[in-house]
């Protein structure tokens, strides 16, 4: 069980089981806000449920069903009453499970039968033998409540108030016990937070939180349906996480196919790619399959480039293990490979069902790489919440220091801030381009130190002082701005003086970038800290800047 | 300029030059129905067009204005009255310039002032500088009203009624303009036929008709911006057709890449991919590069999916030389490559910008696979229309003779029906099964005689004859049902007698098919002619039927 309650209760059960009735009370009780999910339904249609149904009919009313109970289950502090059906989507089983108690009220079909007798606002029982389509329901419903529920309650006695006695009851002792197991295990005091990427019918959650492997069940839920697992790793990761991973899908029943990868991103290319290809029809995976990510920002963009493909589309899951994962690759659906000629030229825009970062996963990351996960989390802060870099600068020793706390808040709000991005500008038509803050610099200095001699993100840390050196000089923040990211970024322990690659060649590098349209270098620049500005800028600046930048360090 | 004009007439302009009453009258004289697209927009969101813009924005607004103008041009005989900037998308141009007289009302910016004073309804003139704005309109727009523009009418003048007789004289003098030319060039006389395929935001048009390829400025039109054109073709279409298909564009100034494939099935693959990907970036092709699919369905796929995976996504257009290409993949967005384990193993679901299916590409194709086509064109009717199952047999000989009419009819109603199942079933949900009539027995043909040795349209042919013989047994269809579908397909060219696999070696391939799922086999029947049945088949009935379709040849 995931300790990602959110403070939330979920009725599950029956129609006609009493979950209205009481949630009602049990809000009351506990001094919670009461929501009743198909209440919310017929809000935002403005249509009633058996309307929906006949219109549009049923699959329709599940979709809207399960926007809403994604959004919902986003809340803290409530008590949510769900459709009886609500069940039937693997998404919603998986995030009411996620993020709240769940209580099933299960009934007996005669006491149903008593209770929804005439009532024509229950859709599915308009049948000519109510009985045995309950019974049916029954039967086929019964399995997913349990699948989910943290205590059955049955609801056949007689006296409401004294039910929701008994609940309260189990809800102190589930409480109490949760607490001597946390004071057993001190490592898992971590909070874990749930989020969603909103982006329409491809809308998924982000479940970030210390120790979520542990959590048997997670991935399981998450997955869905009964179809095969490939579980695409890489060399380095496997050893440490792929058991972990794969015994609790194997012990539900799953049929896991492992892919290890060579590990390093001169690996990311179309062999590789084959080899995940070869695996699963070896394999002899249908497009019920689904593939799971399990590492960095390669084999993240590879299998879900993989998943993207693969008999034209199957779903999958991201597990990312490193810091640039969790705080970049995770959010943004961008997938692909590398091809001789440039990177990540051939791939596709897809996006996963979930996203699990477990932050217990950090602990084995080597220093380097953790620095170069907090440059994008910098970034984040430096180009679109002035709030948060405040909050970086204030815990930057934490998060050097791998507090778990620290790094779930860091990794939860870069994924809340690029989420945000991403749902306005999905196909990267625009406003996207905000996010390449630091990267016109630092992908010149990747490219021209050679690949991999500077990471990533050291690069794009390096690349954040020299363009907030440039938004200086063009006059759009202070120069108490420029040294507060300078000493940002070398707090986090990254590069802050540029390579000299020479005026000339530091320019042909950053006019080839795949941003620039007609020639002109394209700058997302600083104005002010915590806002974007993209601009152009004059050589005499420019030249001032690169120069600065690689002849005088900071410290 | 193509013929395709569908009988309509089409108002450009800037607002306020009185295309509107200019419109109204047009209509009037010549008894046809006047839409204004600015008045449609606003019934179907129930919100003023000044409200759009201040809540949407102008670029949610342009959007609603191109999907209006994609339905409305495809209407015949109407008097179109369109926004001022809905020529700003070079798609509605296309579909302006293809499927009417585009008459553009000139008006002079004074003119234009004085008639809008105080309109408020005019979301762009809400401006402090309401000249100045006008005169920068005019510079942006002129152009591409001339560029679309059939006729150019001068508004100075004051007197309304004159100015819409001078527009019925230059209609009538196009008119028969157009009738000696016609008469020059009988080869020409074939009626174009332009369809939607819906699906929203991907939806696109597909122009059917002979000589296509001749209009310099269709495909021009078609791909919009002014970005780099990839022509993909093969050793065997590019003598063919592809100066025919470059010339144009290079006149139109662009720069025209050719990528000569291999031609066969057999080269379906990474390898030739690669070459796609490897002249695009040696050519420096960045994202507003538009990739165009010259040849038969191998083409038309391994382009689409280069075009889908290429930067992450860039544009592209399908020009099917094939009947198999034209009736097919044209339409449905299946891309891909084979893999060595399986067909179609690697794709994506990618729809393309617009599909321009030039008859007159059918005379150069080989016999066999003009029948190969024909089996995909009887299979839409045979599944899913009955009447036009009919209209098939009817003219089977007019069709096999490569008679012009006949073919662009046979495509159009294909498209349409293909299009029908598309636009509900996208990503293949369920109902998309149904377009596998013929294909379970046609896909074990093709395997168990090795790809290559049967044509897919060949297998499929037969196939189809099993699959009606298979209804017949299982009490479906009539016997004189099984009767037509034979002698139709018989008298396309296509093969009625299957080949002698042995019956454990039939049953084994059908197994393996990927629609499958749990093991049984799904077939797809009729029930009755004209409709679909999807189901499983007892074995007894199976066996019979591979015993009779490959021991009786009907002929």
């Amino acid at each position: 069980m995931s300790d990602c309650k959110n403070n939330n209760i979920f009725l599950v059960g029956l129609m006609g089981a009493g979950k209205t009735t009481i949630g009602r009370l049990l809000a009351r009780r506990l001094d919670m806000t009461f929501i009743d999910s198909d209440h919310e339904i017929e809000a935002r249609t403005g249509a009633t449920i058996p309307w929906i149904f006949e219109i549009e009919g049923e699959a329709s009313f599940r979709r809207r069903e399960a926007d809403v109970i994604r959004e919902l289950t986003s809340s803290r502090g409530i008590v949510l009453a769900t459709g009886g059906g609500a069940v039937l989507d693997p998404a919603s089983r998986a995030l009411l499970a996620e993020r709240g108690t769940v209580i099933y009220l299960r009934a007996s079909v005669s006491s149903i039968l008593q209770r929804t007798a005439h009532d024509k606002n229950r859709p599915l029982l308009q049948t000519a033998d109510p009985r045995r389509k309950l019974e049916d329901l029954t039967a086929q419903r019964e399995p997913l409540y349990r699948e989910i529920a943290d205590i059955v309650i049955d609801t056949g006695r007689p006296n409401v108030q004294s039910m929701v006695q008994t609940i309260l009851d189990q809800l102190a002792e589930q409480a109490s016990a949760h607490a001597r197991s946390n004071a057993k295990a001190t490592m898992n005091e971590q909070a874990c937070i749930s989020l969603n990427v909103e982006l329409g019918d491809r809308s998924y959650p982000i479940a970030i939180g210390r120790g979520l492997l542990d959590d048997a069940s997670l991935l399981n839920r998450h997955i869905g349906g009964s179809g095969k697992v490939a579980i695409v790793t890489n060399t380095t990761v496997a050893p440490l996480y792929l058991d972990k991973v794969a015994a609790p899908l194997r012990a539900a029943g799953r049929e896991v196919v492992p892919i290890v990868l060579p590990d390093g991103e001169e690996y990311k290319n179309w062999e590789s790619l084959n080899l995940v290809f070869d695996a699963l029809l070896a394999n002899k995976c249908d497009r019920k399959t689904t593939l799971v990510a399990l590492g960095g920002g390669v084999v993240g963009d590879m299998t879900g480039f993989a998943a993207a493909t693969y008999m034209r589309g199957v779903p999958f899951v991201q597990i990312p293990t490193t810091l640039l994962a969790q705080v970049d690759s995770s959010v943004g659906g961008k997938t692909g490979i590398n091809h001789p000629l440039g990177k990540n030229m051939i791939g596709a825009f897809y996006q996963p069902r979930a996203v699990i970062a477990d932050t217990a996963t950090l602990d084995t990351l080597p220093a380097r790489e953790l620095a170069a996960g907090l440059a994008e989390v910098i970034k984040h802060g430096a180009i679109l919440d002035a709030g948060f870099f405040d909050w970086i600068e204030a815990n930057i020793g934490k998060l050097v220091a791998r507090d778990h706390a620290a790094l779930a808040h860091a990794i939860a709000r870069s994924c809340e801030i690029k989420a945000d991005v991403v749902a306005r500008d999905e196909r990267e038509g625009g406003l996207r381009a905000v996010l390449n803050f630091g990267h016109t610099f630092g992908h010149a200095i990747e490219a021209g130190m050679g690949y991999g001699a500077w990471l990533h993100g050291e690069a794009v840390g390096c690349g954040m002082v020299m363009a907030a050196d440039l938004s200086h000089r063009l006059g759009l923040i202070d120069a108490a701005a420029v040294a507060r990211v300078r000493a940002l970024v070398q707090a986090a322990g990254l590069p802050v003086v540029a390579p000299d690659l020479g005026i000339d060649r530091w320019i042909e590098l950053m006019e080839v970038d795949k941003k620039n349209e007609g020639g002109a270098i394209k700058f997302i620049l600083l104005k002010p800290l915590g806002s974007p500005s993209i601009t152009n800028a004059p050589r005499e600046q420019l030249e001032a800047t690169l120069k600065a930048s690689v002849g005088a360090p900071s410290s």
